[in-house]
């Protein structure tokens, strides 16, 4: 367990996750107090890893669940430093991924049951569809999500990069995949750098999120002026360039310039050897 | 913490998982051996949660990264009996469905943007991409993987429903979900029956998904090989029908008509309003 951890209490985890928007709650644990102290860490020192780390990150990986016990994932261990960089080099020079001693590419892999399937001759007529293939994304998913709380445990930092999905065909020749596996994420895993502490950054109100029994946006436009609010304040503390949540919305999601070409990713998906149908 | 963590040790728990298997590793906390215990819990009690535990869940689950703190998901509580019995009845009469007292439905949503970008006169070209879908759903399972956590931190079970995809359009018309918002999986919480202890199934071994470098799928027939027989023998534990993983995935993966209707939801994610361009 890192340091930080059993320090402060319930009510001061949730003012940092959620300033003055933060539920009150009755149930609390360490490991609790752990999941919500989450932050992803982009700057990390070149300390190695514990031996044996990589092994139970991909235990508590695995110990996900996983559709019908499907495992239709895998997850490659990079830790070569010039691989590191060319993948950084594929994902707009992300500072981190040459950093972080570990990085992990989290995979949809229908291949290995595309080679049971040809092994014993048999049709797999379920792969082709884009059911499988979220399938594959979903387990990818939950099994990376077991191996960040896993490091955080260990005290060690993690960030997710969706830009392994930028350039796709580059990254799985990288990787040498085979058809039918495709990079759906990577994650760097390091030791934080102390001198450029990660902060736990607030999210929108439990209201905005969360619906009971059916859904309805009654109180969302007040929440999200709240959250609006909420995070200039922080951007301000880390002195960072302020934008409302609203704003990054109507920036991230209007143009389609803002997607670091992920608007050709269906197209490569298909190429990478998965169906969609 | 469940009564059953901190007992046995990294030995016991990785046999547990990975039987003759088990990968020799050097870390372990008690966090570790939390999440090493995972077990989908199919029976439960209709005892009432503890108060504070949605909240808790929650918290948990918005603390899990999102893809440039976009929160492209949402949760519903469905706590309603009659609700819950219907949404059993949409996937394959799901007994748990009926028996937890919270059934959490997560979901990609993208109608908060929709709305906000509608609100300021802008149109949000970035919407209908595949990609943006994949954000959501991804995101999604990222913070349903926390409230496991945290459930199963709290001495309670879960179990993923993925059979909310079976019937999409009916699910979203019982919950009332917007264009634009799907049901990516269900969730069952609650206490788990002590008549009928679920167990920890086992994975296949890690030199199967885990690869270093580069892709190559080279001890894999000898590793699946040996785990067909580790799965026959739990289940044999277990009185469970024998099946070996290789026969599981021809069996699941082979005919369409193991797909329980999954086959369409391409169309149906359209109609719900996403456009998986």
């Amino acid at each position: 367990m890192p340091d930080h951890a059993l320090t402060g209490g319930p009510e001061a985890r949730l003012a940092e996750r959620y300033r003055d928007a933060a539920p009150a709650t009755a149930v609390w644990n360490p490991v609790i107090d752990l999941l919500v102290q989450h932050r992803s860490v982009r700057s990390y020192t070149s300390d190695p890893l514990p031996p044996g780390t990589l092994a139970t990150l991909v235990a508590a990986a695995q110990s996900a669940a996983t559709s019908s016990n499907l495992q239709t994932w895998s997850v490659l261990a990079v830790e070569d430093a010039d691989r590191r960089a060319r993948l950084s080099a594929l994902a707009n020079n992300q500072r981190h991924i040459r950093e972080a001693p570990l990085f992990l590419v989290w995979l949809a892999d229908l291949s290995r049951a595309a080679r049971l399937g040809q092994a014993a001759g048999r049709e797999l007529d379920v792969l082709p569809f884009l059911e499988t293939f979220l399938v594959a994304v979903i387990d990818a998913a939950l099994a990376a999500q077991n191996a960040v709380t896993a490091a955080e445990s260990l005290g060690l930092g993690t960030v997710y990069i969706g830009a392994m999905r930028n350039h796709p065909e580059a990254v799985a020749a990288e990787l040498a995949l085979p058809p039918g596996v495709m990079a759906v994420f990577g994650l760097c895993v390091g030791h934080a750098n102390p001198d450029a502490p990660a902060s736990v950054k607030p999210r929108l109100p439990q209201p905005v999120v969360l619906y009971r029994e059916q859904y309805g946006a009654v109180a969302e436009a007040d929440g999200i002026a709240a959250y609006d609010a909420t995070l200039r304040e922080f951007q301000a503390e880390q002195n960072m360039a302020q934008q409302g949540w609203s704003e990054l919305i109507l920036n991230r999601l209007g143009p389609v310039s803002a997607m670091s070409g992920r608007d050709t990713l269906r197209a490569a998906i298909e190429r990478l050897g998965f169906g969609l149908r």
